[in-house]
């Protein structure tokens, strides 16, 4: 089933309303998970909320809670998220980092004892619909294993890279799995191979069945040792600058994932003078790109950031697609 | 054969004076170049020595040029390397930025008209022993295929993030592509097998024949579909801060490289008051990481940045391996 952008952004409103948000906070929130959906990001949007409701009830994330500034020198600033919710939580961070960058020339934020921000990239999008190039990574629990490991004991710690464009910014949103742990069940449930390998079987063997990789989750890094050096530096430089919550730390508090650490950073392209010359560069260098000889008969090269756009007109068009089962237990709640 | 850090030094020297360096740049030239070695990037050490000195008889690096700075707003500055050696350029940029940093807590500087700065890993590790964190990429001339390209149009844009630590600094170096172009030489030369695939063969079809790749190269990107989005918009935010080429337009300057686009960045993670307790932290961390369940019987998990330091020792120790016919070339100079 489809569900019009405006009728899942009531809902989810509802929803908000009735666990105890502000009404300002239960539209934000609710505008957030319904964009991440129209985005084609269903794993962080329609289909997450279910357990972000449970988290509410868990006690995690806090509808009152107020982040809380605790240190700033300079261009950069120290928050603490109070466990309100995570996107709320982001989106203000990312909206400080602009403000320090609109001071500075960059600005930077590093926030402890924060949520899930659900989609990252949402908060790339932000700092470049403001104009601003964003750069921000979160840690996670820890859910996957070192490069040479077998047991999970580092995070898949996203990392997102945003340049403000007229024809479309470009947005990189990935985590430091080659798969996400939603998209390895999406294809078990299809029958599926993944298309690379994506884990590693009992045997510590490198595989691209999913159900072999379910048996222990031990997803693959992306591109191996280098995705995992990636993440603990990530994870490092985050909890140090946020003051907050290693990768360690949140694995400490249980199974359930909350008290994370993250960084955002904004810088302004235009403090140097009128960019319309590097952005005409921009723009042929992108098309040089996508004009490449493709691989494969018919197929595209795409820029980061490029089928968002397309799915956002597509959904916006015909509506979100649904699980009739997520939407009758959203509609419950 | 194995040559002692003071002799390579000395001998470095000896060939940038000669070529009409300053005594101090010359001794800081030969010091980067001996460094790399010494930690056992011998490819962006002494193995890349004569490429440099050839780059310098074709004019791509002149011995004279002082970089200029163009524009400053707060914590962010724009650099024009005007082709000096990229060494000491990218060095001069780093303790910039960390200059910045101390003042706003966060300081940026992009740098245009540079040149390759042989190994990224040294600025990182440049920001980590002054205390502070440090987070660099460079762009480079088109030399791998974006994902669902056959031909090479993007580059492997290396990316440097470094956090200080009394215990031994954390530090990623990692370029965008699965392996460099002398990884793969190496393995053809010693007519072994990549560990995991590389590249691509004439048909499409990835491989880890090392032969194989070198008929086209045609490179793997880190993670597939991944490393090709973080290459893209690293290069194109590079370009952007420092208004310098993108790796399009260093490839419109022929087949050698130069002309590079570069970004420092520096973070003091002291202005939020004493890290001792965070430092803690993030030693158990790492030591959680490091007691992971290894994959194999009797490996390790390392740390990034843990084998350079002792790569370092032993080099230090028993001198630095060199290839003959590369240290002959070089004495004759």
């Amino acid at each position: 089933m489809r569900i019009k952008y405006d009728d899942m952004l009531r809902e989810f409103k509802r929803v908000f309303k009735k666990k105890g948000f502000s009404e300002e906070d239960s539209h934000e929130a609710a505008v957030s998970f319904t964009n991440n959906s129209v985005d084609g990001v269903y794993s962080h949007g329609v289909n997450r909320f279910p357990r972000v409701i449970e988290y509410i009830e868990k006690g995690y994330i806090n509808p009152d809670a107020v982040p809380e500034k605790l240190n700033s020198f300079g261009a950069i600033e120290r928050w603490n998220g109070k466990l309100a919710l995570g996107n709320l939580t982001a989106k203000h961070c990312m909206n400080r980092a602009v403000e320090l960058a609109s001071e500075f020339g960059i600005g930077c934020v590093a926030l402890q004892n924060t949520n899930h921000w659900m989609r990252g990239g949402e908060y790339g999008w932000q700092a470049a619909d403001k104009g601003f190039i964003g750069m921000l990574w979160t840690n996670t629990q820890p859910n996957m294993p070192a490069w040479g490991a077998k047991d999970r004991r580092i995070g898949n710690n996203p990392i997102i890279l945003a340049l403000p464009r007229k024809e479309g910014h470009v947005v990189v949103d990935m985590a430091m799995s080659q798969f996400s742990y939603g998209k390895i069940e999406k294809y078990k449930m299809e029958n599926r191979e993944l298309p690379v390998p994506g884990g590693f079987d009992s045997n510590g063997e490198l595989t691209k069945d999913p159900e072999l990789i379910e048996e222990n989750w031990r997803v693959l890094p992306v591109g191996y040792w280098k995705g995992s050096s990636l993440s603990i530096v990530l994870d490092l430089i985050t909890s140090m600058l946020a003051g907050g919550n290693t990768t360690y730390e949140v694995g400490k508090l249980g199974e359930d994932e909350y008290a994370l650490s993250q960084v955002f950073i904004a810088v302004d392209p235009e403090k140097f003078g009128d960019t319309s010359e590097m952005e005409e560069k921009i723009n042929e260098s992108i098309q040089y790109t996508k004009n490449s000889d493709p691989s494969m008969n018919g197929s595209d090269v795409y820029y980061p950031g490029e089928r968002t756009k397309n799915t956002r007109q597509e959904n916006m068009r015909l509506g979100i697609p649904v699980d009739e089962e997520v939407w009758n237990k959203i509609k419950s709640f």
